[in-house]
């Protein structure tokens, strides 16, 4: 009895540990938040062009800063392609390739003078915001997607570069592999209360 | 009649320029994909507590580099510490500074060795993505929020680590203050086709 009401316990802990906040359960938008997983095994079922397309929009969606909008995409499906970026693009149906124009125009030194270019500080998190888009887009539409790493890897991103054949000022940020799941990924809980601060450190 | 016949192909194009791919009407994520938008004015109703925990909930189911989560999260609801944050800040009844432990423990030399801290090249991309659900988790609960940079820009990252009183070693990332709409904020349409490579670039 005692071993069973431990057990009833654990249960009631972990259903506690797990869950989203009490009054949101309905959800959907906010479900999709906490049920994304990195999905690291696919069917061999192709992506429909109509799949890629809501994906490239819901990466669009993302916030810019000072609306540069310095994402680019490179999707990939070609089986040869995908071979040579290696890894887990080896076996999923279609890989996204988001990059970044890191170079903006600046302010002309004087009117009428032509703008220099200057860097973009924002580049990078603009291309993390569209890629965790594009990431929620998979889930909500019940694809599997993982987002590996790319930027700021040298050895790695030579590699992407070369077999894009990506133009100079045009950087590889990372590499999302997506296809139908054909395992049983599930999402982690990262719940931590005390990675929390309240007004201040 | 031909004026008439022109305004109704002009709101059908904007119709079809606005759109999400035409299979996906009804997917709330979707939706809240499509329809998050930067929201600059807030009335003064606090947020819930409850309200505060979704977002953070929702900003801590990001993916993470080696499952390091190295983000750390401030929550400000003080007047005067909003206030010395400056800008939107000081009109958003929350305010979530984002920030990231940018440090990791590494491989040690040899083996009982102590390991060696070595910087996490993740640590922003993570923080980035955390951002971006926490910003989607705002939409879906009928709050405003924007994404306002901090990190790579000196000067702010000092403002913020004083106010804030950051331990060494913790980098503000953002700052999103977050409040009822107060305005009539609209997403932008980003879609762009040509931003689209497919196989090489």
């Amino acid at each position: 009895m005692k071993k069973f009401a431990f057990a009833l316990f654990a249960v009631a802990l972990a259903a506690v540990a797990c869950s989203p906040a009490p009054d949101q359960s309905g959800n959907a938008a906010l479900e999709t938040i906490f049920n994304r997983k990195s999905v690291r095994s696919y069917t061999e079922q192709a992506l429909s062009s109509q799949q890629i397309e809501t994906l490239l929009r819901a990466a669009m969606c993302a916030p810019s800063g000072m609306n540069m909008q310095p994402w680019r995409f490179v999707v990939v499906t070609d089986p040869q392609v995908r071979n040579a970026l290696g890894g887990l693009s080896a076996k999923a149906s279609a890989v996204f390739v988001v990059c970044g124009e890191t170079m903006m125009k600046g302010r002309p030194a004087e009117e009428g003078a032509e703008a220099p270019m200057v860097p973009n500080g924002n580049w990078n998190a603009d291309c993390a915001a569209a890629t965790e888009n594009l990431l929620l887009a998979a889930e909500a539409i019940g694809l599997g997607a993982v987002w590996t790493a790319c930027y700021p890897y040298e050895e790695r991103m030579n590699q992407v570069r070369t077999v894009l054949g990506l133009p100079e000022g045009v950087t590889p940020y990372c590499v999302v592999p997506v296809g139908y799941p054909a395992g049983d990924d599930q999402p982690k809980d990262k719940w931590k209360p005390e990675n929390i601060h309240y007004d201040r450190w």
